[in-house]
């Protein structure tokens, strides 16, 4: 407790918009099924695709001082990161803190916790993902960290790593993994293209993925 | 395990759009209180109303191999109705099975479980109603049955059940009950309609339903 | 239980509309971080920030009979605040309730427990905070009790309390305190408009609150 | 609602005692993996092992009225199981009401939802599987129904169906296949019992149950 | 908050005495089912019924600096209840704070939280009901109060307020109503006694509560 | 997915020894508050303090194959920790699997999800900490991972990371750290002695600890 790092690795922006651009499923598909946030983490408010890098906090329960030394490390693009280092649904970020992250070039805010001033924050267009909605407030007496590991809705995420957020969720993408991710996903994006078009025809998955003949082996039964 | 029940009973089309302008409150009334989805069940994105036969998945947790299995038994208009074996809220389905089963007919979607690609979902007018949106992806390795009785969402679903689903959830009737209960619900909702004017003129529930006298009987006091 | 209070006191009309003006957040921390309902009391629809006095509703699980008897206490402007004496998420109030309390001037709903006819609310433009959303009806068959002291999402409200409600949630202010609280959030919002413009010109709150000395004498380190 | 079925199939005495002796895992593998009520079904106090035939309760939230209809229509060895019409963890059964089973014979109570005086029940040696422990109490105002088909903790009972309860939680067996199951729950103990022996013996199930081909096959790899 | 008031009301010890012998469920019963707090309040370890004077403590997330405060505040017999100012389920007590409480007479703890130690806890014979537990350990940074109105698990408790607990949960009587509380209380015992000898010997309540006719009224068919 | 790491780091015995004496609140705080699984990671049984090193297993959900490859990795005192890619309670571990990892020296299980046979478990003497207790069984057909990082109940844990387990759940050492961690905790227990001493002697810790001065600093007032 009581750390912040000030030099974080980041992947290129190129690799970043390209992650973006494929979504939380695609990415969370081209890296193995993995990396993917719990499902209580939601937007807010239903806005764009994004992706950035993570600076990361660790905040005790119910005090958001870190959120203020964490801004300053902030550079034009970044994702913050928030969890607590205990279960806790407290407002920790509302339209002011919201008002400095963007003077910042802030590209949004995932927080295993509350925020607050919600309709403000659909006005001013910075998207947040959280687990709560609260207006209960907190307070800045203890420290915590900023750009450590941490675990947010159940995945680790290091200073750094490309965060890609949309309506399905948060999916953390490591940063020396981020180039390998996007092109698997662009390769997903266009094999799936084209079995969308079979499948809307009307022609079924059991046959375009020539699933019968496993379903048999496994023992299904038609009756 | 490893079921698939191919001629399953439906109700007429007539009784089925009948049950889905009623909606899924006054449903729940005609037949009795009975048949509510539980409260975590509701809409991914805010659509019609509507109403359709229920095609059963049983499905292993994390599996939705037989999801592809179902969209076979779909006749237009139906629904597609999913229950884990045991709980799980990872996302069983997607816009690729969306664009399957709507070049089948299909209604919608009803899980106790997650989905993805929600926005996709959205733009395509495919409606579904989950207990949880997730990207977290599913595998394809073990049997599960279609059109057997199930559980959802603390309700018995047996293959052909008419499904109302709308804002407030969904309910579940009975193929064999369901043009008795059709017949209840547009009885109970011209005599609503009576109540209605008379409340919204101002009138009280107390005087128009009699209830001073029954609520001074068992002890009520005006203090 | 049993029992109906029917005088009871309201803060002023002026003042009401001040504490609507100030919203949730910020009458939270205006009366000192507290009376906050927990996080999961949430709009059924995105509507108005709202304030009016509490006729509050203590309620047997799944029966929704003293509703009736509250909307005759209502005036203009009233706040129904409904708590079940168990935790409870069935759907006690819809539309034809709703009308009711419409024609009798009640600005709202707020409801530890479920509501239904969501659409149809909406329409109507009756707001309604609550925890669940459900269809599943309830029965009139046991007393309750109106405008007695109950403990709604974790909060004591009394009758007459001003309730203050919008995106972020609902608040509960006491009526003697009503006038002070008052003060206090506009007070509250003048300086935060001052600081809005200073961090949005991209000065840091460390900056502006002079918290760099107190970190540093936390013990915080920059590495 | 407002049901009482008195004469309800039992499956005969001797396949219930061996269901017994095999316990709730066993006996759920035995049936294809199907039957288990969900996690949160537990023993109130740690009892035996038991096993009997199902009275079905159907009760609306809060309302105790239909466990005194019950317990005539128990004969001895049998378990009453009780569903709320929604979801609901009062504490519906206490001391009086098990002084009053035991008196008739019945073997123990599965509720899902609440139970209380669990002190006296421990003493009294009534065994109790709950989903919730409360002393808040219930009424009787509103009828509910005996031995019609419920949904109790995610499965569906039926009247007369064997209920097997232990330490694991419930499992349900249909009457007419209690027989078949029992079979093979002993068929699956016998064969577990050799695995046991080698497995003890520190032979490995990788070994044992020929597990690396396939393992290979799928692609795992050590590193 | 930061107030910690000093002289608090309390029943007389006879009275607490014969709320402890009746026990929560009955205590519950007596005034009317209502002050139990919800079933998540659960004994950290199975020990004794008791009763005492509530020394209430309003604390904030995961701060247990106001536990010290509050030991002072107590007198032999007390019991010490603990809520926090938004939900967090972290270990706020342990074996120091109870060797602290006891030194000072301290009957037991009551907290809508976490507490930790509880191995030594129970081999002290320090007891607590708590709706968690939790190694993870709390700060001393944030004021609190003493000794004001708190709403725990549910129920508003003010200080002095006789907090009864058992193995069923935990249930609060006000001050001034304790003595007629007791009374109904063991009025209540002695009535049960009587019907709990013509249970056991086989009577049904359908008969000695004279329940059939309303049964019949209201509509309950036997088939 | 799919691989196996063969070697990995321990800490030395003799430090595991000391961790296990000092118990999980005392390592939790001698780690600086951190290293903690959330307050549903409970024992199954109330058995020994317990430590060893982790050997780490991501499973997938309701899928129990990877735990037979785990237990050819296991050195005597190990500890298996395993975490589902996604949340899962059904019952992966029983009493065969226990036997064959008692066989191989097995110190025990830490599973964020189901076991099952925890009658036969806790007269093994098997020691498990759970999230869930479960008899619904998992099959064997999809790959996990062993000896790879994971999150289980919100820590990151690393093969080989010293697992410290109690009645008040577990808590996680980084390998690197487990000796300065384990002197810590011992400096911890040594002046937590002297002062349980002086509290048993009913001094307060608002003067053992000096807290008068700066309760008043933050304007703790008595009234």
């Amino acid at each position: 407790m009581g750390v912040v790092v000030q030099n974080i690795p980041r992947a290129p922006a190129e690799v970043i918009a390209r992650l973006a651009a494929a979504g939380v499923a695609t990415v969370h598909e081209a890296q193995g099924r993995t990396g993917c946030m719990h499902a209580q983490m939601r937007p807010v408010w239903r806005g764009p695709r994004l992706a950035g890098s993570a600076v990361t906090i660790s905040a005790p329960p119910g005090d958001n001082w870190m959120l203020h030394v964490a801004i300053e490390q902030l550079r034009p693009g970044d994702f913050m990161v928030l969890a607590p280092t205990s279960p806790c649904d407290m407002g920790y970020f509302g339209d002011l803190l919201a008002t400095s992250a963007m003077a910042r070039g802030c590209a949004g805010l995932v927080i295993d916790g509350g925020v607050r001033d919600i309709l403000e924050l659909e006005e001013m267009g910075f998207p947040v993902w959280s687990t709560a909605i609260s207006a209960q407030g907190t307070v800045k007496e203890t420290l915590g960290s900023v750009n450590v590991p941490i675990v947010c809705a159940g995945q680790l995420v290091n200073a750094g790593d490309v965060i890609v957020a949309d309506g399905d969720g948060v999916v953390v993408v490591a940063t020396q993994r981020a180039a390998e991710v996007a092109q698997k996903a662009e390769a997903r994006m266009a094999s799936e293209e084209a079995r969308r078009q079979r499948l809307a025809a009307g022609e079924l998955g059991l046959d375009i993925y020539d699933m019968r003949p496993r379903l048999a082996a496994k023992g299904l039964k038609y009756v």
